[in-house]
């Protein structure tokens, strides 16, 4: 594929991947039963579980994270989950649930706005929960949730597994799952991690891993009881996507090399970045002040615009994608991702470039 | 990662994938619900259902085949699934069947032995099964199970879906789907495909399908009927392996370049060659006569030779890596792979170097 023909990504997911990226998924295949996979899996170990705030072990599943999303549901529902909806993925893990065959209830709020504290409360008062699903950042209309105080309230229930998305927001800022008293945290290789999509992560608390070793029906390929198992010897349940796994080994390096910290303060600034943009330019926020992303912004189309046309015009003039708005509310807001490795220098180029085709 | 430092994989999967795969997978990402990804998807479909020998569509999941095999289960097992078992993995297939909650019966043979057409007939003779799981190509003990002959069997219970894994068989031979009257035909990438693993591609018949419709609790990620809709736009239901899906277009340029049937025969004729080494050395093989892998080699260790150490001359030596032999019959057995892109001068390297260091 030539250069000019690339496209650069700021929709949220997947976004654009670094040439060192791909060159880590050059490397030659390894049996995953080898000492090589096994050196491989377990020296990254450290780190992801300094990213997941956790003292628990991380899994690598060959799956998109609702390959894992469902799997938390299988693995902890016995009596009836709760799900938190606020937009088109959360709204979704509802219908996994109930396509799982289990007891669901929506928690449902309109879409940009945040699922809080008091009616997560007023709904888990009413008893018979035994899990509650959250997406923290609700990558389809730019709403983070405010998960340590959704958290204080969850820890009035102890009965109650917290299973947390975290897809749009791993790593872009601090998510301390032991801390917070997170169950099962979960996340995908293609959005704030800037790896191709295939490969989810996941760890999961010690009380949901004795609730999973209870469980029937839990099958195989998302079997958190078989995940454990495997980890113990460095090694997953199923053949892994070995080729993301070095991606995500080449990604660390990158992640601790920057720092931590440091790589939180970046997508802050970006962020800010692309909010001043939207003020200035007269749009509005699709989400309330203190509830939005910090990893992408979903913005209202106030100015009412031909959204359609415009990222048609952005890709065909700059070669850059932007998204036009998710399902229900296409074309009435468009999405801007600063995950994964942008720099103040590439979002200026993206912002320069929207008012270049906004006119 | 130097080049010395490179193992060449002759185990039976992953296998050695070729750098014209490793520059397919680094083109840059795209939307997975953009026109370039329907292109793409939709631009395989052809020659996918050509491999396939199927008029109906094929789908691309983003797991190992252990998803799409449990899946397989959750989408049509209602009443009871029989269980050929014949090595290690299709004996996991009935323990995988149980996890799902499903009433599951073992039609068990020793490890390296063939399931014969009159054990299934009796077996199913019995009455109460819906589904039949056949691993065709048993990969840990090199059993090719004879499928035609099978199938014919099959057609004497209509109400019994026939579903095929051949994982390390697919494209090495012909298997044709429709002829044979499969109703879930399904493999992975790692093994017959030559590329890395996280791929499963299936393909699922009329009549399986609209079985799986009335199906309860099949969940959402291995949903046949999401697949269906979804590849009615050209899509899959989650974000697939972009990247995967590149080396798979790359993979299928090579395969119809080469031909269909040219392909099966240079297995075949790889596949002789190791065998007369096999008997040339005085070697036996696991499996009988005319139920032996064409796409590997299951040796016996009748020589009675400490295969731990054989391995490991052979790596360290010769930078190549060949199995000792999988579960029970390590060490009593090891495993010589022909699939990919292995040619004949690649194949007398392998022997040559086994040679040496038999010694």
């Amino acid at each position: 594929m030539s250069e000019s023909s690339h496209i650069k990504l700021f929709i949220p997911g997947p976004i654009e991947v670094s040439e060192k990226t791909y060159k880590a998924m050059c490397r030659p295949m390894i049996g995953h039963r080898s000492g090589d996979f096994k050196k491989l899996y377990g020296g990254m170990q450290p780190r992801l579980q300094t990213l997941f705030g956790t003292n628990r072990p991380v899994f690598l599943s060959t799956s998109s994270a609702w390959g894992v999303m469902e799997g938390a549901i299988r693995n902890l529902t016995q009596k009836k989950v709760l799900n938190g909806m606020c937009g088109a993925f959360s709204d979704k893990w509802f219908d996994v649930s109930k396509r799982c065959g289990k007891d669901a209830e929506a928690l449902q709020v309109e879409w940009g706005q945040a699922i809080t504290p008091d009616l997560i409360r007023e709904k888990l008062s009413q008893g018979g929960f035994d899990t509650f699903t959250l997406i923290h950042n609700e990558t389809s209309c730019g709403v983070r949730n405010p998960l340590p105080d959704i958290a204080a309230v969850m820890r009035e229930f102890p009965e109650v597994m917290f299973i947390v998305d975290s897809v749009s927001s791993f790593s872009t800022q601090p998510i301390p799952m032991d801390e917070l008293g997170i169950d099962v945290l979960l996340t995908g290789s293609q959005k704030a991690l800037a790896l191709p999509p295939g490969l989810a992560l996941f760890s999961v608390s010690e009380r949901a891993m004795a609730r999973a070793a209870t469980q029937k029906d839990r099958g195989y390929y998302f079997d958190f009881v078989e995940f454990a198992k495997n980890q113990e010897q460095d090694m997953t349940p199923s053949t892994p996507c070995i080729s993301l796994i070095y991606a995500l080994e080449s990604k660390l390096d990158d992640i601790f090399t920057e720092g931590v910290e440091a790589r939180h303060a970046r997508h802050a600034a970006l962020n800010a970045k692309v909010h001043d943009w939207v003020k200035a330019r007269g749009f509005e926020f699709f989400a309330p002040e203190g509830y939005r992303s910090l990893s992408l912004t979903c913005v209202k189309n106030n100015r009412e615009i031909d959204i359609a046309e415009w990222v048609k015009r952005l890709r065909e003039k700059h070669r850059i994608a932007i998204d036009g708005g998710y399902g229900k509310i296409k074309g009435k807001t468009f999405r801007l991702s600063n995950m994964g490795d942008e720099t103040p220098e590439s979002i200026d180029t993206l912002l320069a470039a929207l008012d270049d085709t906004l006119a």
